[in-house]
């Protein structure tokens, strides 16, 4: 009998909104987003997930969100706000998923309500992973509330959890419903969640837009005295390149190439050797400093772009060297890398500010030169 | 700061193959199919869950696979070929979830690799769901072994697992990326498990193609009589059917319609008041016959038409009424198929043989009713 074919593509679609204070009586950016997508006939529920660490900075939060819901009759609000911890630590255990799903059940939220999360990329991931797999896919509003998670890994489309230690090893690819970015929540922020969230703007800067490269320089003195403007700014930016990179390229990974993981293959080991004591955006920072200088030893960059993008890290504040990358276990990383690739490697390097290029195979040897330049430099005086 | 909008496509491609024990040594397909999809560099590995319900009726079946494998050198079959329970049950035990994702990291199964399922739709859903949540989803390869999933469950884009009972309560889409029919498998099947898969070959012919419900009609004897050739035919048409409306609907119902699930909010309901002692198929033959003789009552489809789809099931070896549709339990399964669809009901009844018709509302009255009479033609000689 003749073989069947099936062929049909999926239109997925979001907006991702910028606001400052979300949930302040006046503010209409979520009332306004509800009612465009009310429907006659459908009574949608919405359960919100709060990341501690957002709480204890703003304890009237949960009030406040209340307060704002009270006063909007299309929609229904779990009054049982759930907070749990957040950081790397809540994407290792599988009690909080439980309780997450535990939650969709006992409330009754179905395929047309909402779970919102809030808080940072950690949370955003679990919660996110939790609605994906809820009857085949909740919808789910995410309220990332720190650079990273804002300009970056909260409004694309992954989601995931660790099991067993390994990192992101369950999750799936479910774009939001939508994302609200929130600048009040950044004020807030911690100086090394302040500053490490901005190597993703020099990622996606170095491999996608020169001019965004010139401009961080050039604000890189405000962005480090925490100029909120200069902030918004950095995050609307990336936002906008990550959201196109993803539409432009391969937005559920099915190939190889992976060219926003530039300078995270190291990262994401570094992460890992150091207990998650380096967080993601300054293992990210040290990884980009590692395959810039890998990139200029190789002949592809010239050695003033190398310096510029290392003194741009510097001035932001990043450490540009760890001891962890002492050894070869940082190595063991790109090993881990091919595998997590299905055997064969896709690396993204540079060739000039805001010019990738993509490599199947890197030097081991040229890797421990690279390391030993980035740690004689930061042993150094600049 | 302006709203940035994010839209884009993602493009699913899968083949369903017909072909007849497949683990011959001498039979062509899944070899070929593995040579197509080979590319340079990669080394993808194999990891067999089998159905231990087929392993009962075909004991040889992991030592073919074994023997067919060791002569195909572009890909390692994991050898530890992982035999679960099949049935409903299956999808009840989180445990087999946490033992085929240990699997799939203790055997490295990366993002290239296949997770190969074989079995009943029960099997096919569970190691689809663990494949979907792995890693973001490895490539899965289904080969169905019963009427039900060669013709509809196992070739479309869910799976799911049952959580504190409740029916595919965690789930995904998430497309195949080959399934292979093999006739073979349903020589073998008890007499229930060959009739019940028939009931959603009825189903779609009513809702899509009066010619093939022709066909069936024309056929039923030689079906009763459990020919392998007839059954091989309607297990292509109505597969064919199933994959064009998958592809011209709304594949990921992000939505509220459901026309596939035409007699299905009754046997969701039937199936759970038995305790899963009326098979899914079985269930549907009783939901598509109630749903048909409402439809004859609200004046939508002829009495003549009526019979046919009556006269169709029994002579099929269907029962059309099951003791468990008295009182008013079935009819709390209309409330939780709305409350399952966000609020609003959507349900698929029919206009004529062939020609489906949407309603948002179901009168309670007119459905007892048309119990009363499936229980008094049952309890009447034909």
């Amino acid at each position: 009998m003749n073989t069947l074919h099936q062929s049909f593509s999926v239109r997925f679609t979001y907006d991702v909104y910028f606001s400052d204070r979300l949930f302040e009586s006046t503010n209409p950016t979520l009332l306004d987003f509800l009612q465009k997508h009310h429907s006659e006939g459908f009574r949608k529920k919405l359960l919100f997930i709060l990341d501690e660490g957002v709480t204890t900075a703003h304890p009237e939060l949960p009030d406040q969100i209340k307060t704002y819901f009270s006063r909007v009759s299309i929609v229904d609000l779990i009054p049982d706000l759930i907070v749990i911890p957040g950081g790397e630590g809540s994407k290792n255990d599988p009690l909080l998923v439980d309780q997450l799903v535990e939650a969709v059940d006992r409330y009754g939220i179905d395929r047309h309500s909402y779970v919102v999360a809030v808080g940072g990329g950690s949370v955003l991931d679990l919660v996110g992973y939790v609605a994906a797999i809820s009857h085949r896919g909740i919808r789910h509003l995410r309220i990332p509330t720190t650079v990273l998670s804002q300009n970056d890994s909260g409004i694309g489309v992954k989601n995931g959890v660790n099991y067993r230690g390994k990192k992101n090893f369950l999750g799936s690819f479910a774009p939001p419903t939508a994302v609200f970015n929130d600048a009040h929540f950044l004020a807030t922020l911690d100086d090394r969640d302040w500053r490490s969230g901005m190597s993703e703007a020099i990622k996606v800067a170095l491999i996608k837009d020169q001019a965004f490269f010139v401009w961080l320089e050039d604000n890189a003195e405000k962005l480090a005295a925490r100029d909120l403007e200069a902030m918004q700014y950095l995050v609307h930016r990336c936002a906008e390149l990550h959201l196109n990179h993803i539409a432009s390229g391969d937005p559920f990974e099915m190939g190889s190439s992976r060219p926003l993981d530039f300078g995270h293959w190291s990262a994401h080991k570094l992460e890992q050797l150091t207990d998650f004591e380096v967080r993601h955006g300054e293992a990210v920072a040290i990884g980009i400093a590692l395959d810039s200088v890998y990139s200029q030893r190789m002949g592809w960059l010239s050695e003033a772009d190398t310096n510029r993008i290392l003194n741009l890290e510097r001035i932001l504040g990043f450490s540009l060297f760890h001891p962890a990358l002492d050894g070869d276990g940082v190595l063991k990383g790109l090993n881990e890398f091919r595998e997590h690739l299905g055997g064969r490697l896709t690396i993204m390097l540079l060739k000039a500010i805001g010019k990738g290029v993509e490599v199947h195979e890197m030097d081991p040897n040229r890797i421990r030169e690279a390391i030993g330049i980035l740690k004689e430099n930061e042993t150094q005086p600049v």
